[in-house]
């Protein structure tokens, strides 16, 4: 909140002048401050914030108003009671006209935290996790700020109450400020992939201390990461979270590559905002599952505060809802996969998007995702000839595994392509025709997003030396990539990549996988290097 | 825990003295208790707990002793602070032999509350929720308590210290014990489900009441739940609440007739026990898995503990756990129905049960399922000649969905019989075959319980009159049919129940039914008739 979204939005959006007064004390903690964006009446859909800052030229100030409840700034954190300072989003009105949203600096409190005339903030109250965050809720009843307070990277107000931006389209205007945050969100994905790997440090410790029932015969009872069942619940998760953290290695490289080249290509900077969001969303979602099987694979004990569940749990829920609803974020993906990051992609609402892909955009997709040619490379692998005897055949070829994720996601992007120009075509409601598509829209980008993962990790696993560490990635590889097969079979099946025998086949393999892995499960958790500061959990004697 | 387990105990285990003693006081709530059963290091394997129950025929008393940390009593709900007696379940000894399981009443505090000499108590500190609930540890110091502490309905010491009980078999013995507990996993069950329909209260009517974007061209943004993906979200497990309510009211029907009627037959009480397990299984995982799809779809008011879901999601969380752990339960489930609740059925462990199964029970267990004779009635409603055009033939029949989940059901059950066999006859370490076909095992006992959810809604809509109620439960019953036999729809096509195209269509149908329980979606949480109490959400405005 302080560094990644204020001090981010200061940044990216502000000037010189915003950044010599506020980023130092920023940085020091001097300054605290908070990112006033989220509407109670508007979430996802920041583009219909209803709170305005209207130009008065007589003054030469901002005016700053919440029109309605609706229009309250809603669950921001620090203002609640620490922040000075806000960054407020708001519809600018300057001589009378619109200018869509635009940011900028109001100040909240006085140096004594006293709140300032005009300003109402109420506490958002206590939340499921992140009470150490004061998130609140802020109205402004016409608060005059001075026009420079406007921060003025993308569009400036000139004082005889001229508009200017050097991006013309108000569309493109508003994404381009709005994708200068990605940082929010890159850290979001990374903090969630960093919760699964403390539950799941905690959760194979304890499976590997814990014995019950079992081992008929011998007097002393099983050990629970023997048990089929057990490593079936850990093992994929575990592997999971490997490809995550591989995937979000790349995020970080690509971020810095981004922001360090200020002539970086739109191409680029569009495609690192879709891979983060992607990536943001399938590891929060993630943490969620994950933290939730380790804790109930704990039984009892995972219950216990002490044993840190109930934290990594509260804290990370909210994860999959801020810096952009993980649905939402997968559509921004599946819009970028449906126009190619063309020109228009920033200033395409839902509608302009249908009807970019049902006009100019049908065939450019179906041509690149060229279903046909990567075909022919699934089949090659697939067994042929008796099902029963060769539906092992090659199963664990990572380019098959590639080729099927692959193939996949372009079938998938092709026919979601098809589905929207039909719909357009036959002269459908628009709403009614997304609403129809609208899961396979979302299964299309999912698709997507899994087959970077899988990049990912293969180009990470490529990498290593030929060594005992190397062979144990690959296996990991495998029972991620073949998991993540698994969980979609019914798909392969139905599209006509997997017959029964071979469906079958890679359940039995994710088992088998499983075994394979449960040897080193504990290296695995260790190779997280995990502080132990963040591992007490009294489940295992720290 | 009053009521259910101490209560519970002291009636159905307790002879006329414990009840004279006791049950007055526990019901006015003048006498707080606790069920002292779970130890550290024994939750789901009950048979080894380790605190002892020693006869001093000297004294006549027997000795309760906790022999290590591992023994101490753990999660113990009024033990922390409250409860003045426990019923304490420990290894009796009699004669210095050892006789099993039985349970005993220990006083733990005076009058004053002072915690007696010989006992130690902890609290467990911080749970993720219940925290009204002080669940603690003890530990017994060699604490004497008179003879007739002995619960002893199903075992008694005499005085010279000789043993008697009416069931020779000390495993008959125990799990006899253990079974008229029941009513405490049928409570649990109920809760969860209900605690399922106040989220799904408030997250349909938030669906209802919130737009963001979308509805291009008309002004105003689009309501939340007419978006195909929302439905998608929270229409399915509104359907499957319907499903279990009904099959929990089957299951509550089924107590009062096995423990209003003590000449009962054994296989009555054994197929209730059966039938609790899996319905409280079911029943509080789909209410962990709906309370977050919920929070989440309620976006960042979800994440408000004024919305109720951080209460609802906490206090349900350790439902999957207590009162037998979910797995725990099915594995209980499909040994029951491995031995069709033979005589043996009771003092099988582990072993003894795979031996059974691989030896007698196998072929009348593959006998009783009749794949055959089910896989024609089965096919009779399958589409045949060309799939393409009539993949949708008989989806919506009711008979059609039973007969799928039946013969699931009993296919899959015919193949963990053989499975066993095979591994048995093979000379397998039992452990490791036992641990290969585990997750085959769960999910036989799943296959089963989704059968009898799906039979107890079916049942339901056919008591009902022919009117507008009655279309309404139809259509949300097939909703939960089809949404169940997708979920699992890779499963039939692996078995040739499923063309790709019938998949598809599936799925496409599902959407479909969606969409037409849409309408009636404020009508179907409104028939929860939740008290108001229950359902102050500040979303809803109460």
């Amino acid at each position: 909140m302080q560094f990644g979204l204020f001090g981010g939005a200061i940044l990216h959006l502000g000037t010189q002048r915003h950044h010599d007064a506020y980023l130092a004390d920023t940085i020091a903690g001097r300054l605290l401050g908070c990112f006033a964006m989220t509407e109670t009446g508007h979430g996802s859909n920041v583009q219909a914030l209803e709170t305005t800052a209207t130009y008065d030229v007589e003054t030469g100030e901002l005016v700053v108003s919440t029109p309605s409840d609706s229009a309250r700034k809603d669950y921001i954190g620090n203002a609640a009671l620490h922040a000075r300072l806000a960054v407020v989003f708001a519809q600018l009105v300057v001589g009378g006209e619109p200018r869509g949203v635009h940011a900028l600096v109001v100040p909240l409190r006085d140096e004594d935290g006293n709140v300032l005339p005009g300003i109402r903030i109420e506490d958002c109250g206590r939340k499921i996790g992140l009470n150490g965050v004061d998130n609140g809720r802020i109205w402004f009843d016409d608060v005059r700020v001075p026009r420079d307070a406007l921060l003025d990277q993308h569009a400036e107000v000139r004082e005889d109450g001229t508009y200017f931006s050097p991006i013309e389209n108000p569309d493109r205007r508003f994404f381009t400020m709005l994708g200068t945050l990605v940082q929010g969100r890159v850290s979001v994905g990374g903090a969630g992939i960093n919760a699964s790997k403390v539950a799941l440090a905690v959760a194979v410790e304890y499976a590997l201390r814990r014995r019950q029932f079992g081992a008929p015969g011998s007097g002393q009872e099983e050990i629970l990461l023997d048990y089929g069942l057990h490593q079936r619940r850990l093992l994929p998760l575990l592997a999971r979270t490997y490809a995550l953290h591989f995937a979000q290695e790349r995020v970080r490289t690509d971020l810095h590559a981004v922001f360090s080249n200020l002539d970086a290509p739109e191409h680029e900077r569009r495609a690192l905002e879709s891979r983060a969001a992607g990536t943001k969303a399938l590891g929060t979602w993630h943490a969620s599952a994950t933290i939730q099987e380790c804790r109930e694979a704990c039984g009892g004990a995972g219950y216990l505060s002490v044993n840190r569940f109930d934290a990594l749990r509260a804290d990370t829920d909210v994860f999959t809802t801020f810096e952009g609803d993980n649905h939402i974020l997968l559509q921004l993906v599946a819009k970028g996969l449906l126009t190619d990051y063309a020109d228009e992609f920033e200033n395409l609402d839902q509608l302009g998007m249908m009807r970019f892909v049902a006009g100019v955009a049908v065939d450019t997709v179906i041509e690149r995702t060229s279903v046909h040619k990567l075909l022919d490379r699934v089949r090659d692998v697939l067994p042929s000839g008796d099902p029963e005897v060769d539906a092992d055949a090659g199963i664990l070829d990572t380019s098959y595994h590639l080729n099927l994720l692959r193939w996949r996601e372009e079938h998938m992007l092709a026919g979601v392509a098809r589905r929207l120009k039909r719909g357009m075509d036959d002269g459908g409601d628009p709403a009614a025709v997304f609403s129809h598509v609208q899961d396979h829209v979302i299964g299309a980008a999912r698709a997507h997003v899994e087959r970077l993962l899988l990049e990912s990790f293969v180009d990470k696993v490529a990498t290593m030396p030929d060594d005992a560490n190397k062979a144990s990635m690959q296996l990991v590889c495998d029972l991620h990539a073949l998991s993540t097969i698994e969980a979609d079979r019914a798909w392969f099946m139905e599209h006509g990549r997997f017959s029964n025998a071979r469906s079958k086949a890679v359940t039995a393999m994710v088992n088998e996988l499983c075994r394979r892995v449960r040897p080193i499960a504990r290296d695995l958790v260790d190779a997280f290097d995990i502080p132990r500061e963040m591992l007490r959990a009294e489940i295992l004697g720290a």
